[in-house]
């Protein structure tokens, strides 16, 4: 136990870019922030999870879940947007925890991470645990649902994330924590608020074509029926936008990794998210009581 | 002439999606707006120019320009957002005009113009020019320039937008509208305040790897200039996120549609954003002034 308990506490956050040792100053452009202008060890250096999630808004209202959640409530109710200086990327801090939005799809992830992986790296950060919390559409699961990413697999269900580099293909895989994934899989048990299961998660490049959604692709139903049950069949239980490559560069990095998901519609059933706004709300507000609750436990684990 | 102007008032926004009229209600989720919530064509349908850019202040700055040149100011200088109820994107109108924002990516941008273009069907609007107003890394230009896209390429410098519909590649054409680019560029030369120039604009899924950033991506710098130069010799003089999924789907819709972006950084002598929050804050404009003088321009010759 001792050992595995030393192994964890120097666990760095890896950046793998001899690039990076020549140059005198990196600025991290979409946060508004960079290592001559800023301490980033003493801004940062304590954090030890960080969640991300599409919205400025409701990674606000994160930042503020947790801070009661963990009795670290700010008395004038202010969680100030440390990359107030952009309207890029919004991100708050409570204690150890970190709270940044990546607005919608792969692209738009990709460069907050990049920039995130060498903030904590820039900062001498260890042992940080990185959480996706997001929205999905579900298959074959009813909407309300929590889905952990077993596995995030691509428009193909093949688990990898291909990129173009100097004009040439790369693929990465997209393995995620499975330790991490059950562990939130059994905090969803204990809570007993909702359902919560483990699934693959399906990732694509556009809301509605990639998802052959009616309202907007060009697709038969009985073909959308077909296509979706083969994902089905695949272990695919939701349908997002980000996970292969939030999985990909957080593998590289060293970062233990999970993605939670609420469902808002079974695709089954349907593509439009009729159900009423309150209903959708409190969908949405599922990962954060999820990821709360194992923030929380995780801490008191460590006192 | 009369007979260009009578095919020209009949130009309307095409939606080619049997499926949409099988419904009932038409939700444009990420506006949070709706056919049956909102009687879009009353709000909508008198637009005639859409600009969209990545980001929602700066949409909010050019509503702001684009109603002092054309002498529609707000006394209260209140733009109030027609998408307050979401934060995923933002949308300002004053008078012909609609400004909206899209976020960084091509996922992105697909979501915000598939609902676009259905509010644009939707309000039976015609005649809509789009013009998409932002910034990008130049290739061979000096910082500042304006680059009026002539044809948006890929990572391979082809000019395709590939996109996965039910799991299979679908290719599309990104052609933009070669009359509206000449004009926009002739606009440059008559403000003659800073350089504009008609030049292929890459557009890549990743900021950083994609483009070869060296501040992120694992390369040499010599393949990195290699790279680079091929472009440069492919006719490509900037790089950006968004254009050939805006390029496929404005044509798609049978709108006229341009790609007008400043330049921050030349990046065949650097990768980092090193200028000063000035200098960058007064490039990132030239966009707006040139489609601002060109929609002033086009409405005076309408009376």
């Amino acid at each position: 136990m001792d050992s595995v308990k030393r192994k964890e506490t120097n666990r760095p956050v890896v950046v793998r870019n001899p690039n990076l040792c020549e140059m005198r100053e990196d600025i991290l452009y979409h946060f508004n922030l960079g290592t001559e202008t800023h301490n980033l060890p003493a801004l940062f250096g304590d954090v030890k999870f960080v969640c991300v999630g599409g919205s400025t808004r409701r990674m606000k209202d994160f930042i503020k879940y947790v801070a009661a959640e963990l009795d670290m409530r700010d008395p004038n109710n202010d969680y100030p947007n440390i990359c107030a200086g952009t309207d890029r990327y919004a991100m708050y801090k409570v204690g150890p925890v970190l709270s940044v939005s990546h607005g919608i799809g792969i692209p738009s992830i990709s460069i907050m991470l990049h920039e995130l992986i060498k903030l904590l790296h820039h900062a001498c950060c260890t042992n940080v645990t990185i959480i996706r919390i997001g929205t999905s559409g579900g298959i074959g699961v009813k909407p309300g649902t929590v889905v952990v990413t077993k596995q995030s697999v691509d428009g193909t269900f093949v688990p990898k994330f291909e990129q173009l580099i100097l004009g040439q293909t790369v693929v990465r895989d997209t393995e995620l924590d499975s330790d991490l994934a059950e562990e939130l899989l059994r905090c969803g048990e204990e809570l007993g608020q909702f359902d919560t299961v483990l699934g693959n998660t399906m990732c694509t490049l556009d809301f509605y074509e990639g998802r052959a959604a009616l309202n907007v692709a060009v697709v038969r139903e009985s073909d959308k029926q077909k296509y979706l049950t083969k994902a089905r069949e695949a272990g695919v239980r939701n349908i997002e936008m980000e996970s292969t490559a939030f999985a990909a560069m957080c593998k590289m990095s060293g970062l233990r990794a999970a993605v939670v998901c609420a469902t808002l519609v079974d695709r089954l059933k349907g593509d439009q998210l009729s159900s009423s706004h309150d209903v959708l709300q409190t969908y949405q507000q599922l990962p954060q009581i999820l990821v709360g609750y194992y923030i929380k436990k995780k801490l008191k684990a460590l006192i």
